[in-house]
C-alpha cells in the first residue's frame, strides 16, 4: 500500500511498490495486490481493511511526514485502537540528525518520535519518520516512510529479516532470459511446445519492451531438491528454439550484452548518428567502464558533417539521399576510419513529424554496421511519433550490431 | 488498475497509473485509488467489484497481449456477460500493421481482433490490441493496452475526449511555469509571499525533476468568468521574483525552449561530449524541427578523439587531466570549429562507478560554452550513481546553455 495524494494525481511515479515486489519475491513472498491510496483517513482504513482480508502482510509507504497533510501514524493509532507515546530513542535519532547536519530542528520534527503504542519501531537509519511493525490478529502491517532510499533501507536492514523468520517461507526462483529482434508473438509461436511442455510450477510471461523481450521463468517450490538447477534444465531446448534471439540468459541491457560481446573479442566500438541524435552513443555509454570499447561518436545531423567529419561522398547524397542505405553504410565505414574503431554502426532516417519525402515517408530508418571485413545494412520503415521512432532505431541497431558481433 | 504478474514481481514499474492520474487530473476527474493486480481471472474479478464500489469510471490497462499469460478480455467477457466476437475493423488494422513493418502475421494475433460483444471498441493506432469501452449499470470501464505509447495514445485521442462528453466534469485550468536552476525549496522560498497571496481557488503544486522545478497552478471554477485570464494575471508578480529561473510559461521542455531561443537569435549549435556519451545531443534533437539550428555533435569518450577530432592540446589533457574545465573549454571551442556551428556546449566528467581519482572523486563534472565571443566554463561535483550522474550534467549544460542564451 502506497499512501499520498501525489501518486493519485500522478505528480509521482511510485517506485517503491516495484521495490517492494522483487525483494519480497526473492524471499518467496508473492505479492497479491499493490494498492495507492490518498491521504484521507477513510480511504486509509478502507484499504486496510481489504488488504487484511487478501493478505497475511500489509507493507505500507508513505504518509509519515511531520506536516499536516499526513495521516498515517494517527490512522494506525486509531485502527489499532492505540494511543501515539514518545518513543525516546526516536527522538534522539532525529535531534541527531538535524544536529548532523547542523540545522536548527524545527519544533514539527519532534512529531516525528510520537508513534502507537502498539507497535515495534524499526530505526529508520536515514531519515527522521520511523518504521513501524504491528502484529494484529495474525496479519502483519508494517509501515514505512515514502522516501525510496528511507524506505529501501528499512526494508533490507530491518523488514525483509524480520519477515523472513516470522514466516515459513517457500522459496521462488525466477529465471530470466533476454531477447531481441522477434516480436512477443512471434517468439511465443516458436516456443509454444516448449511452454506447453513446462512442469507444473513454472510459469512463464512475457515482458516486452520495443525490438526486445524479457522472458520470465517463475518456480514455486514443489518440495524436490534443487528448483534452480531443474529451472536452468529448461534452457537447452529454449535454445534450440530461439538462440539467435537471446543475448542473455540473467537480467542485463543489451548494451552490456553489446559491451561484454565487445571486450570477449577485444574490439572498439564506435557509431555515426543522424536521426538517433547521440542515443545510440548514450545507450552504449551507459554501461560502467564501456570506456573500455567504446572511443566515440560523430552525431552528423547536417549533410555538410557528414561529408565533411564522415566523409561521405556528395555524389552519394546526391544520388541517394541522406535517408539511404548508401549513405548509412558511408557513414558507418567513416566513422570506423575517422574514429579509428574496429566497428562502427550507422544510423540514417526520418524521425518525424516533418522532412517525408515521396518516397520517404515519416519513420523510413537505415542502419549499418561497418567493421572492415563487410558492411551490412538494412532499411525499414515504422512511424510511432518522433520519440518513438529515435529509440526504435536506437534498439534496431544495437541488435543489429549484437546479432553481427555474435554471428 | 493496471493488469500483470510483471508489476507485482517488481519486474516492471508502473508509470501508466502516474500518466493516467495526471491526465485525469487536467479534466477534473480525480483518481480514487490505484491498484495493481495480478493476471489471474479471480483476482482480476475481485478488483473490478471493488473498482466499480468506489468509482464511476474503472481505467484498465495491461493483459490483452496475444499470449497465455494474457486473460484480460477473456476476463471481462466473462463479467458482461457477453461472448468475444469478430471485430473486422480490427482485424483489418492488425493485418495492416504486420503488412507496414514487412513481417509475417503470427496466426496468434488474429485473436486481437477478438473483443467483448458489448463494448466499443477504440482504435489502438500504435498497436494489436484495440482499447475497450464498457458502460455497465452505470459504471464506465475502459480497459486499454499496457504498453505505455499505446495506452497514451488511447487515453488522448479517444478515452479523454469521451469522458468529457460523457460526465459533466466542473472546469479545471492549469497554468504552468517552467523553471530551472534553482532548487524546489529555494524556489518556495522566494515566491512565499506570492504563493500565500494565491486566491483560494487556486492551489500551487512544485513539481521537481532534476534541476528543473514545474509549477503548476489549478484553479477550479469559482463561478467568475475568465478563470484562465485571471490565472494568468498572476505571473506578472512571479516574475518578478524568479523571472531569471523561468524558462516558459506552458508545458514544454528545457531543450524546446533552448530550440526557440536558437531560432529566435538565428544561431546553430554542436555539442562535444565525453562523461554524457551524446545524451546532450539527444535531448537537443528531440525536439521536432531541430534539424534547423542542431548541426552535429562529436562524442570524444576516448582523449585520441578529444585531440584528434576536437583539436584538444595534449598539453592540456597532460598538465589538467580530460576531467578539467580547461579541456571543457577546448572541446567546445574545438566543436564550434570542427561542426561550424555557432555555439558549442562541452561535457568531462566522471560519471563513475570507476574512474575515480584522489582530486577528482566520481561525480566530478566539467561544463563549457563557446560562441566565439566567450568561453564560459563551470565545474561541479555530485554522485547519485552513474546514470543520475549523466543525467543530471545533461540538464546542467543545458540549463547553462539556455541562461547564456537568453541573458
Amino acid at each position: 500500500m502506497t499512501i499520498g495524494d501525489e501518486l493519485l494525481y500522478g505528480q509521482v511515479v511510485d517506485t517503491n511498490s516495484a521495490f517492494m515486489g522483487q525483494e519480497l519475491a526473492k524471499i518467496g513472498l508473492r505479492v497479491r495486490q499493490i494498492s495507492s491510496v490518498s491521504d484521507r483517513a477513510d480511504e486509509i482504513t478502507t484499504a486496510l481493511d481489504l488488504a487484511r482480508s487478501r493478505a497475511q502482510v500489509v507493507l505500507m509507504t508513505g504518509g509519515l511526514g511531520p506536516t499536516k497533510d499526513d495521516l498515517t501514524k494517527h490512522v494506525l493509532a486509531r485502527y489499532f485502537g492505540c494511543e501515539l507515546v514518545l518513543h525516546e530513542p526516536t527522538l534522539e535519532h532525529v535531534i541527531n540528525l538535524f544536529k548532523r547536519f547542523n540545522r536548527p530542528m524545527p519544533e514539527s520534527n519532534k512529531l516525528q518520535a510520537l508513534v502507537p503504542a502498539s507497535c515495534q519501531v524499526l530505526l529508520n537509519k536515514g531519515g527522521t519518520a520511523p518504521g513501524m511493525w504491528f502484529e494484529h490478529e495474525g496479519t502483519v502491517f508494517v509501515s514505512m516512510p515514502g522516501v525510496p532510499f528511507e524506505m529501501k533501507q528499512l526494508m533490507i536492514d530491518e523488514v525483509l529479516p524480520r519477515l523472513q523468520t516470522r514466516f515459513q517461507l517457500r522459496p521462488i526462483e525466477h529465471v530470466v532470459v533476454m531477447t531481441a529482434g522477434l516480436g512477443e508473438s512471434a517468439l511465443a509461436e516458436k516456443i509454444a511446445d516448449w511452454e506447453d511442455a513446462l512442469p507444473a510450477n513454472v510459469k512463464l510471461a512475457y515482458l516486452p519492451s520495443f525490438g526486445s523481450v524479457r522472458l520470465r521463468l517463475t518456480g514455486t517450490d514443489d518440495g524436490q531438491p534443487d528448483l534452480p538447477g531443474r529451472m536452468r534444465a529448461l534452457l537447452p531446448a529454449l535454445r534450440e528454439r530461439i538462440g539467435a534471439y537471446i543475448f542473455a540468459e540473467e537480467e542485463t541491457t543489451l548494451e552490456a550484452a553489446v559491451g561484454e560481446l565487445l571486450k570477449a573479442r577485444g574490439l572498439t566500438v564506435g557509431t555515426a548518428e543522424s536521426c538517433t541524435g547521440g542515443l545510440v552513443a548514450n545507450r552504449l555509454t551507459s554501461v560502467p567502464g564501456s570506456s573500455q570499447y567504446f572511443m566515440g561518436s560523430i552525431v552528423a545531423y547536417d549533410n555538410r558533417i557528414k561529408t565533411e567529419l564522415l566523409g561521405v561522398q556528395p555524389a552519394t547524397l546526391a544520388a541517394h539521399g541522406a535517408v539511404s542505405e548508401e549513405t548509412a553504410r558511408e557513414m558507418a565505414e567513416g566513422a570506423r576510419q575517422r574514429l579509428g574503431v574496429d566497428v562502427a554502426v550507422a544510423t540514417s532516417g526520418i524521425a518525424g513529424p516533418g522532412g517525408a519525402t515521396p518516397t520517404k515517408p515519416v519513420g523510413t530508418m537505415c542502419l549499418a554496421y561497418a567493421d572492415g571485413q563487410r558492411t551490412v545494412s538494412r532499411q525499414f520503415t515504422l512511424d510511432r511519433g518522433r520519440a518513438l521512432n529515435i529509440e526504435y532505431t536506437t534498439q534496431a541497431v544495437l541488435i543489429m550490431l549484437r546479432q553481427l558481433l555474435a554471428g
